[in-house]
């Protein structure tokens, strides 16, 4: 048995012990109670996922960017040649990526992990390697992966977790690199959710109308095959429809929630991972923020179904990581209140 | 005259061109076009105003705080007592205030001037004092301030800008503390944006429905005695509603855009102050940013009017420059993307 199938079972709620004496020391803060507004919640959850009260100030943050490929892309989903994974995953390497500039910009370290792409990635530099197959089945003709692969993809992520949080990470945010990953995404959320696909699929990068109508038909014809499979366990659905890359972020839940490690979400790919660790354990949402909305309406389906608010809703529909790193200074800041502010007693200002 | 006159009348449109080259440089960069969304539009935003392209990275963001009293606190529109403002500046100073813990984790610094607290600060180390009066006049009877003391608090705030801009700040963020200071901040939107009362005045820091009519009562007094007055020049509408810190805040904003610094607006008390210094010279909205959305409804009603997409929305409604320095890391990293992102070309990537 894979760690990941033990730590499912094992992650508990987080306190609402912690979280109260949290939302009783923000009464006492020299505010007036509540302006903080969600940034009171924020720094509320977090404290109810720490060891102790009151909670640190994370100052480790590690963006897991998980690249694969998608068989999918057959089908003709997207305008962006499959190539392109294997270019950004060196252009993250060497520093040229939006997420580079947007975690060097808020001190997040970027790790960057091969779990699928269908190049050859041997002499990348600084790459995590751990393939587990070179790319996805096509969705919309057979399974994605089989059980074993999704389940060597969820260990990868795993892996992974314990591997930063054991150099100090303290703050996980979800990343992710697939040209094709929002077709799949997509059919997870709308599997998951029980929302017909028309709600759940977007444009991704940028599609036409023909190219949205071949994506939208290719994840009905996945679901028709789960249908007729009568698959229940996630683990295998989420081998059937993909990709690597959202089973190795369901990995890096699983292992950053059993850890106490609170999670960050990016986008799409990341609620829909979400959505799938959700499936396995419920208690996973109260270890997760979501960093942001992304315009794909896929977004506001998963966020919705696992009642999770967004931090930032800034229109982004990139991935990588990005909306999630940005939220990491709110997230720290919310923290930092709520440690380091004084109380009415200690700063001698009146209460009403 | 004082320089803040000759200020309102230099300052012109930010640059056209320079938008122009950012937004091309935008399509060039390794993601799919528009995929950042809102950010590519802060990053051009910032990009035009700068005195080069490809624009920098603001390195020294400071909040500039101004404190002061409100003489409309007599009519009771406040639970909370007057001598809070002092209390608060104390805390601002000794550092145990929301501001100053938001201030540190996004690397701010946090300058506090009285420029018209109704308690003796002569004693406050740390403290930029420019006291114009002590307290304004209350507005629901009289002018808050006379002529010649809204131009000194104008002055004081342009001042405050060219000596932290001396000193190398190159994002000035505003701040505010004055018990009350909600009043006479919706009082000004509502009169700027020709909008009744009721759409722009909220609980501020949380008042019961008897306190929300009194306070309503006080702006539809002030509004009445300026009709009467028949008074059109929005430095004098200023001077008739206040307070001293709205003043100074007009005049940051003024300082900043006459230098070509961006300003990033904090919540409702600088939202009306952005209002009566758009009403001075309206190429003034081109240099500011709205931090955050106010959950006061004044606030939704002056970013409407001035154009301005808030880049967060957190339902903060605290001030001191709260939101406004947790926009700080967002707009950085719209700024870095844009500059330190590869290019598809650059990288090697291939285009769709």
């Amino acid at each position: 048995m894979r760690s990941f199938e033990k730590y499912v079972k094992e992650i508990k709620p987080a306190s609402k012990d912690l979280y109260e004496l949290c939302a009783i020391r923000q009464t006492k803060l020299t505010k007036p109670p509540g302006a903080l507004g969600f940034l009171e919640a924020v720094a509320c959850k977090f404290g109810s996922i720490s060891a102790a009260f009151p909670p640190s100030v994370p100052v480790k943050p590690v963006v897991c960017v998980f690249a694969g490929d998608h068989g999918v892309l057959d089908e003709g989903i997207s305008p962006w040649p499959q190539e392109v994974t294997l270019q950004m995953v060196a252009n993250f390497l060497s520093g040229g990526a939006a997420i580079n500039a947007i975690a060097k910009q808020v001190g997040a370290t970027v790790v960057v992990i091969d779990i699928g792409v269908a190049g050859d990635t041997s002499g990348f530099k600084g790459l995590v390697s751990r393939k587990v197959r070179s790319g996805t089945g096509n969705l919309a003709r057979e399974d994605a992966m089989s059980i074993e692969e999704v389940k060597d993809a969820i260990q990868v992520g795993v892996d992974v977790a314990a591997s930063e949080i054991s150099k100090g990470a303290d703050l996980l945010v979800t990343g992710d690199m697939g040209i094709g990953n929002t077709t799949p995404s997509s059919a997870l959320i709308s599997w998951f959710a029980g929302e017909d696909i028309v709600n759940t699929t977007g444009r991704g990068t940028g599609i036409d109308d023909a190219m949205m109508s071949v994506k939208e038909n290719a994840i009905r014809a996945a679901h028709q095959r789960l249908r007729e499979s009568q698959v229940q366990d996630p683990v295998a659905v989420l081998g059937a429809i993909g990709g690597l890359e959202i089973a190795g972020l369901v990995g890096l839940i699983i292992g950053g929630c059993h850890a106490g490690v609170p999670i960050v979400l990016d986008g799409l790919i990341a609620d829909s991972a979400a959505v799938v660790a959700h499936a396995l354990n419920p208690n996973i949402v109260d270890y997760l923020f979501a960093g942001h909305r992304s315009t794909e309406p896929g977004a506001k389906v998963a966020l919705e179904m696992l009642d999770l608010r967004p931090i930032l809703d800034l229109d982004l529909r990139l991935g990588e990581g990005t909306g999630g790193c940005l939220s990491i200074p709110i997230i720290q800041a919310a923290v930092r209140s709520l440690v380091e502010m004084a109380t009415f007693d200690e700063a001698g200002v009146s209460e009403n």
